[in-house]
C-alpha cells in the first residue's frame, strides 16, 4: 500500500502542546492542489502510553466534539504523562456541514476504514488515521452519538472480542469511561468502522453513543466530559482514578439479535408508545406509523419482538421504509 | 388573476364525509401532465360555519400532521354542525420528504402566499388555498411547530391586528385553543404567510408553534389534539366548550423587538446556557458558540439583550452565522 | 413592460431566405455576458400573410423538430408568398438535452407565456416570442407530441373559443393540417401556453399531438410533414390546396371533463388493457397497476369512467401517483 | 472477503412460500442505520434444483418485473419441486425510480459484480447476490429489456463459453425459454455483469432482451411470462415441458464484431431508415442524424457496415455522440 | 409594495463609524428563521451628501471588494462630510463562493433589480438596496470587473441618458473616478441592473469594469483605490480634488452596436489574435476557435466586424456557442 | 486484471495518419450502451520509437490541447520515423466542460492511475491508457498547465528517480523540451498520476506546467509548440535537433519541502505581494488575505518561509482555507 498523501504541521515525536492541522488533498476545479484542513491537537510529556480521542466521525454528533474542543483548549503538557492525540472534528467537512455523511464524497466516514490512499476524500483520510495515527496508539476512543435520526441512552460501546484478554481490557476501559451503559456489540457490519479497525490493530478501543437527535444534550455532555477524562486517567495519561457518575457503575448490556430491532415497513410519521429508557415487553405496542398519503388508512401498529430496555429510539418524526424505530437492549 | 389549475374530487357543497385529493399540476420530464396529490378531508353537516385546519405547511413539523390525520380518520358528519376542511399534509411534497422546504421548487411554502396560478408548484398550491379554500372559511388555523432547527414552547400564534374586533375574536379563538402560551406577533415578514393571507381575507385565523427539533413531541401532541377539538368547539362546529389544559389558561405574550433575539455571529456548535422555558435576564450568558475549525480559539460567549421567558431555542447543535439561537418572550 | 433583451441576426423585414439565431442572454459563472443560441429561419417573398411554425417547445417531442428542420433546409423564397418563420428547436436547451423541462431553469416552457423580459431563461424567451414574433403573425402552429411519458393519436389541437369566427378559422386551419383527429380542448390550465397566448393576440393558432414515447414515430412524421405544408398552403403562403391523408378528413373530437381521464392512485408499473386508439367502454378495465414494493399485494385494477376513443395512453412503464394513464376522447 | 452486511427475514432452508425483504444498509443523514428493502420471494418444496430468477437489474425494464411479480403472487409450494428464488425488483431503488442507473450511487448495477461488502450500495447488494444467493443455485436467469434508450427483439442471451458442456446446457436452457431469438454474445465488457458472474460460479445462466423503449410491451410480456415458466419446467422445478411460442423454435444468432454496430458520430435526432426486425444490407442507409443546432447543415446519413437482422435499434429520438443507433445480428 | 423583511443593526441616521450587517431572511431546512449576513459600513459626519459604494455585486470580481474593504477599515468620521455607505461584498453569498451567480437562487444579482420583498434571496436583497438604501443617496457607484470569463480595460461605465443634465453630472463623476476609459453604454438589457435602477431614482450613478479573469489585478487595484477616493472627493464627502492617473484624463468611448461584438459560433478553445487593448481593424482576424472534438476539422477563423479598441476580451480558454470573445470600443 | 472495455477504430499497427476515437463505455439512463468518444490521432511511418503526447488530462489547461490539435492536423506520415500517438483532449468530458474535474465521476483524472476496467469512467479510461497505450511507448509527455486556480512558470516536470540512467534520460528529454525551467519533483502524492504510472512502466516520461489561470497564454503556447516538436526530435521521430528558446537552456530547479509552500489559513481574497517569477526572501511578505465577512478584521499577512523563485502563484482571487497561494522553487 502506498504512503498517505496527507501531511501535517504537528510533530508527533515532540513534547508539549501543539495545535495543528492535517492537510488532506482535495482537488477542486478552482484549486487543483487544494487541501482540506482537519484540526489536530497533540499534548505530550515524558514516557507513557498514547491515546487517540476522536469525535466528529459523523458531523451531526456534538457531545464528543464539544468535549474534545474543551480538552483541546485546556489540556496542558504538565497534566499529561505520555501522549494525547485529539481530533475533535475528525471528519471536518461533515462537521462543518452538521451532517452525518460527507458533503465531499457522500460517504459515511465510519464505513471507510481501513481506507485507501488513492481513494475518495474519506478513504484517504481513513487511511491516514489507520496507517499513521493508529500505529502510535495504545488506546483509542471514538465518540459518537445517535445523530439526527436516533436518540440513544449514553453508553460506551465495544465489540464482543474473541481474545478474552482484549475483551477484559476493553471492558475495563468502558468501566472507566463510566457511562450509564456499556454496550457489548455483536455486529455484522462492523468491518469498515474505525472501532473495528483499531481492534484489528490490537488497540484497546471503544466507541460510544451519547444522545442524538442532532442536538447537544447537556446531561450527556457532562457524561462525555467526565468519561473522556476518565479514560485518560484509566490509560495513565492523567493522574487520578476515574470518577463514577451519579447513576453508579456502568451496566453491561447487549443486543442479542435482529429481533431486538423494530423496523418501519413503510414511509410515514412515527409515533412512539414509549420514551427512550423505558422497559418494554415482547408483544407490547411499540408505536403507530401514520401514513400521510391516505387519511383513510389506519395508522400501522408495530409491536416489540423482544423484552428489554428501549436503548435506542427513532428521534426524527418522519421515517422511511427500512428505518429502525426502536432497538431493545438486554443485560449481558 | 386566472383561475386555479388545481382540481379536486371533493365536492365542497356536499354534506357528509369525503376523503379526496387536490390534484396540483407538476410537469415532469417523464410525465408532462403529471400531478401531485394532496390529501383533503371534508366533513360537513347542516348549516354552520366553515373552518379550515391545516398542517404540514412545513414538512418537518409533526404534531399538527398527526392531530389532523387522527381527526380525519375519526370525525363523522353526525359530530359536526357546519363544515370542517382538513389538510393534514398541506404541502405534501415537503411532508413526504420530512423537510421544511419544498423538494420541488426549493421554496418555503409559508412564504408563497397569496400565490400565483402560473407560478412554481408552491405558488400554484398557495393560490388554490387562497383563492378557493379561504373564501369558504369563517375560521382558519395553520398548525406549525419549530421544525428541525428550533424548539418552541407550545403556543397559539396570532398577529397584532389593527381592527380591535378582529383582534378580540382572534384572541378568543387562541384562548379556546388553550395552549400554555398565546403569542401575539408583531412581524415584519408576515406578508407571504398563510396566516397573514387569511387575515387579509377577514378570516379569524391563528397559527401555532408546538415543539420542534424535527421530532413528534408526545406532550405537545396532547396539547395539539385538545386544541384542535377546542377550536372546533369554539367555532360551534363541534358541541361542547373548549377544555382547559392542566397548566390552566393561556398566557398572552409577545416579542417586542429584535433585542429579544440572540443570533449566532459565526458558524459553530451552540451550547445553550438555559433550557427552553427558563426565565432569563438581560446581560446573562445565553450560551457559548464553539468554533470547530480552530481548537485554539475560545468559544464565543453570547449574552441575552432582554429579560423574559426563553420561548424559542436553537435545537440543532450546528448553527450558521445569522441563525437565531434564542428568542425571548415578554408578557403582553 | 420593458423591451426584450433578446437579439437576432435575422432581419424580419428582408425578403429571401435567412438562417440565423436568436441570442438569448444567459449569464454563466464563466461567461457573464453569455448567450444561448436558438436557430431561426425566415423565408419571405412578396406580399402575403406571416405564419410562424414552432417545434421543440418541449425537447423530447421529435416529429415537429424533424419536419421543421427539413422545411428549413428546403423552403426557398421562390416557393413562398408572404413570410414563413420557423423555429425548429424553439426551446433549444431542452431540445439539446432531449428533455421536456428546461435544463436551465427547470421550467416547462409551455407554462412560461406570456413571459417576462427580466425573468428566468424560459420567461425571457417566451416574452420574445410573444412580444416580437407573435405580433408579426397571421397564423401560428406549435408542433407537439406526447413526450417521453405519453403516446397520443396524431391530432391538431385548438381551444374551444368564444368568438365563433375565430373558432371557425381555427377549425378550418385544423382541417387543412389534416391529422386523423382534430381535438377541441376545453382546458383549465391553458393560460400559460403559447397556443393560448397566440389566441389572446387574435392569431389563428393550433398546437398538435403527434405521437410520443420519446421517439420519432415514422408514420406520424409523414403526417406532420404533410400537415406542415398543408397549413402553409391553407395560409396562402404556399400555392396549392392541402392534401388529405389516406385516413380521410380529420375527425373532430373533444375531452368533455375529468371523468375522461384515468389517473394512477399509487406509484407502480402500468400494464394497460388496451392499445392506443382502442374504443373503450365506461366501467371496463383500463389496466393493472403493479406495486413493486410488495409482491404480496395484488395489482390494483383501474377502470374507465367514460366511453370513447383511447386518445392518449401512458407510454412509460413506471408511473407515479397522480400521473394520467389514459385519456378518452369523444366525438364533438 | 468479509461477510455481507445484508440481512433478510427469509429462511432459504425452509419449505413453503415466503415473501420477505433483503435489508441492505444505507446510511442517510437522517437515519444512520437506515436500510433499503428489496422484495424477495422464495417458494420451496421437497428435493430438487434451485433456480434464481431476477428482474429489475435495470429499473426501466418492465417485462421481467411484471412477470416475476405475477409469479411471486401465484406460485405455490405444491407447484414446485426444489426451490425458486424470485427477485422481481432486484435493484429496487432504480425500479422505484424507473431508471437504469442507481439513484443512490449513480452506478449501472449490472456493472457492479462481483461486488464489495464495504463498497457502494450497488456493490454491497451485488456482493450479497453473488456470495449468498448464487452459491445456492443450479440455474439463474436475469430478465432484461432494452431500457429507455433501445428497442430489442425478444431474445434469450448467453455468452459464448469455452466449456462445451456448459455451452450446451446454456443453449438448452435458452431453447427452453423459447424467445424468438437466442443471442450468443461475444462480449468484451461482460466481466462485471450478473450473467458473467453466474457463469464464473459454474451456474447455467442466461440473461435476456425483451423489448425496450422504457415501456411495457404487451407482446413481449407474453413471451416473458411463457419463457419464465418454461425455464422452471426445463430446470425440473415445475412439471411439464416448455411451450413453444407461435413463432416456433428460437433462432440462434450472434453479433460477430463492432462492424455490426452503427454509432452516432454527433449529438442529434435519429431518424431510422428501417424498423426493428428488418433485414438490412451492408452499405444501405441506416438513417439520418438531424443536427438541431444548425438548420443549414444537412442531416448526416449513416450506413450499415454489415448485413443481417436489425436486432436492436435506437428508440429515444435524441442521441448523443457515441450512442449505438443500430445493432445487426447474424445467424450463428 | 410591501416593506422589506431585511433588518440591520446599523442606524443610518447616526453620525460616526458603524460596522454592521444586513440580515436577509433565508429559510433553510435546519433553520427556518435563518438569515444571511451582509457586511455594511457607514461613516457619517455633519451635513453633506450621501454616497453608496458597492462591490461584490458579482462574487468573482475582486478589485472593488478589496478597495471597499480597505476603505471600510480606514475611513474615519473625521475624514468625512456627509455620509458614506459601503457594501464591500453586497451579494455576500456569491462573494463567499467566488462565483458570479448566486449559490442560493442561481440568479445573476445584477439582473434582480428593482427586486421583490417576497421573491428569491437576490430579489429580496435587491429590493432592500433599492427601496431602503438608494432613496438616501445622492451618488452611487457599483464596482465591477470582467469576472471569470472576460478581461476588460479599466473603465468607469455609465448609460447614455436622455436628460442632458444627468448625463453631464454622470460624466463629471466618471471624469473624477479617473479610469483610463469612460464607457458610455447604450444597453438593451440594462433594465434589471443596479446602475439602471439608481438612474431611475435620479441618482448620479456609475458602474465600472476593472479587469477580470477571476483574479485580483494589481494595476487595476491601484486604479480602483484611487478612483474610489476620487468619487468621494468629487461628491464632496472627502476634501481635496480627484487625482489624475499616470495615463492622464479618462478617454470617453462607446460600443455603438452589436457589430462591435465577436461571438463564438461553436463550443471550443479560443485563441485570440490580439491582446486586450490592441487597436483592431474591421475584417482582420480576431482569432481561431479550436474544435476539440474533431482533430480533422480546421480551427474556425473569426474576424472583427468593426474597427476600434479591443476593450473586452474573452479570458477563459474554453468558450461555448454564444459567448462573446471580443468587444470593440469606439471613441465617443 | 480484466481486459479493457474501451475500443477504438484506430489500428495502432498500421502505418500512415489515422484520426479516430477511443470509445469508452458510459451507461446513461437513456443509453445503456452509450459511449464517450475521445479523439485520438496516430501518425506512423517505418521503424522507430513510439511517443505518446497527451493533453487535456485536466480540461481547463489549454496550451497543450491547442498544441496537440495543431500537431494532429498537420503532422504527416512522411514527417515521421516511428510512431506518434496524440491524445489532444485525453479526458474529453472535462475538456468539453472546461473544468479540471470530471463532470461524469467528479474525479481528478490525474489521480485515477493505474485505473480499473470495472471502475468509474475515469478509472476505465486510465486503465486503457495504462494497459493498452503505455506498453507501446518509449516516450511519454503529458502536457499540463496550472488550471483555473494557479499560474505557473513554463516548465517541464519530472520526478526525482532512483535509477540514475532513467533520471539522466528524463533530464535529457526535459532539456530537449526546452522550457525555461525543468522542475524535478519530489512528490508524496505522485502515485496515482499518469507521469508516475509511465515511470513505473519504465518509459521516459515528463509532464509540464505551462501557465494557468484557466486561459490560453500566448507566450506559453509558443513554448509548448516548440517543446512538443522538440521532444519528437529528441525521440528521433522527427528529424532535426531541438530548438532552444530565446531564454536559453532550461534551468533545473526543485521544491525541496513543504516550507516552500504558502497556504491560506482561511477563506478570503488573496492579494499577492509579488508577481509570478519574482525572487522572494524567507520572512518577506507574501501577501494579504482579506476576510470578506468582517470589515473590522485586518487582512491577514502571510510571509514566505523560504527563499527562492516564485514559481507558482495563486491566480483566482478567492481562496479557501488550505489552498496554496505561493510555491517557491530552488535551483537544483
Amino acid at each position: 500500500m502506498a504512503a498517505s498523501p496527507v501531511s501535517t504541521d504537528v510533530d508527533f515525536s515532540k513534547p508539549g502542546r501543539q495545535v495543528g492541522r492535517l492537510r488532506v488533498p482535495r482537488s477542486r476545479d478552482d484549486s487543483g492542489w487544494g487541501t482540506e484542513l482537519i484540526p489536530i491537537v497533540v499534548v505530550a510529556n515524558g514516557e507513557g502510553p498514547t491515546i487517540l480521542l476522536t469525535a466528529g466521525n459523523h458531523g451531526d454528533e456534538y457531545e464528543g466534539q464539544v468535549t474534545l474542543l474543551d480538552l483541546a483548549r485546556t489540556l496542558q503538557p504538565g497534566d499529561v504523562t505520555g501522549r494525547v492525540i485529539l481530533l475533535p472534528a475528525m471528519h471536518y467537512p461533515a462537521c462543518a456541514a452538521g451532517k452525518r455523511l460527507s458533503p465531499i464524497d457522500g460517504k459515511d466516514f465510519n464505513r471507510c476504514f481501513p481506507g485507501d490512499p488513492f481513494g475518495t476524500f474519506g478513504q484517504v483520510l481513513a487511511h491516514y488515521v489507520d496507517s499513521v495515527l493508529l500505529p502510535m496508539c495504545d488506546f483509542q476512543m471514538d465518540l459518537h452519538s445517535g445523530g439526527t435520526g436516533m436518540d440513544i441512552l449514553p453508553s460506551a460501546c465495544g465489540h464482543a472480542l474473541d481474545d478474552p484478554e482484549m475483551m477484559r481490557r476493553t471492558l475495563d476501559m468502558a468501566d472507566a469511561f463510566g457511562a450509564p451503559i456499556t454496550m457489548v456489540l455483536v455486529e455484522v457490519n462492523a468491518g469498515p468502522t474505525l472501532l473495528a479497525q483499531a481492534e484489528r490493530r490490537g488497540i484497546v478501543a471503544l466507541s460510544s453513543e451519547l444522545g442524538g437527535g442532532g442536538r447537544l444534550n447537556p446531561e450527556n455532555l457532562v457524561i462525555t466530559q467526565r468519561g473522556a477524562r476518565n479514560v485518560l486517567r484509566h490509560a495513565g495519561v492523567l493522574t487520578g482514578t476515574p470518577q463514577v457518575g451519579p447513576y453508579g457503575p456502568s451496566r453491561r448490556m447487549t443486543i442479542p439479535d435482529l429481533a431486538h430491532y423494530v423496523f418501519a415497513p413503510h414511509d410515514g410519521i412515527w409515533e412512539a408508545a414509549d420514551p427512550l429508557g423505558a422497559m418494554v415487553a415482547k408483544g407490547a405496542p411499540a408505536g403507530r406509523l401514520h401514513l400521510t398519503e391516505d387519511p383513510d388508512r389506519h395508522a400501522i401498529p408495530l409491536n416489540y419482538a423482544a423484552d428489554g430496555l428501549l436503548w435506542c429510539a427513532r428521534f426524527a418524526g418522519r421515517v422511511r421504509a427500512g428505518d429502525p424505530v426502536a432497538v431493545i437492549a438486554r443485560d449481558l
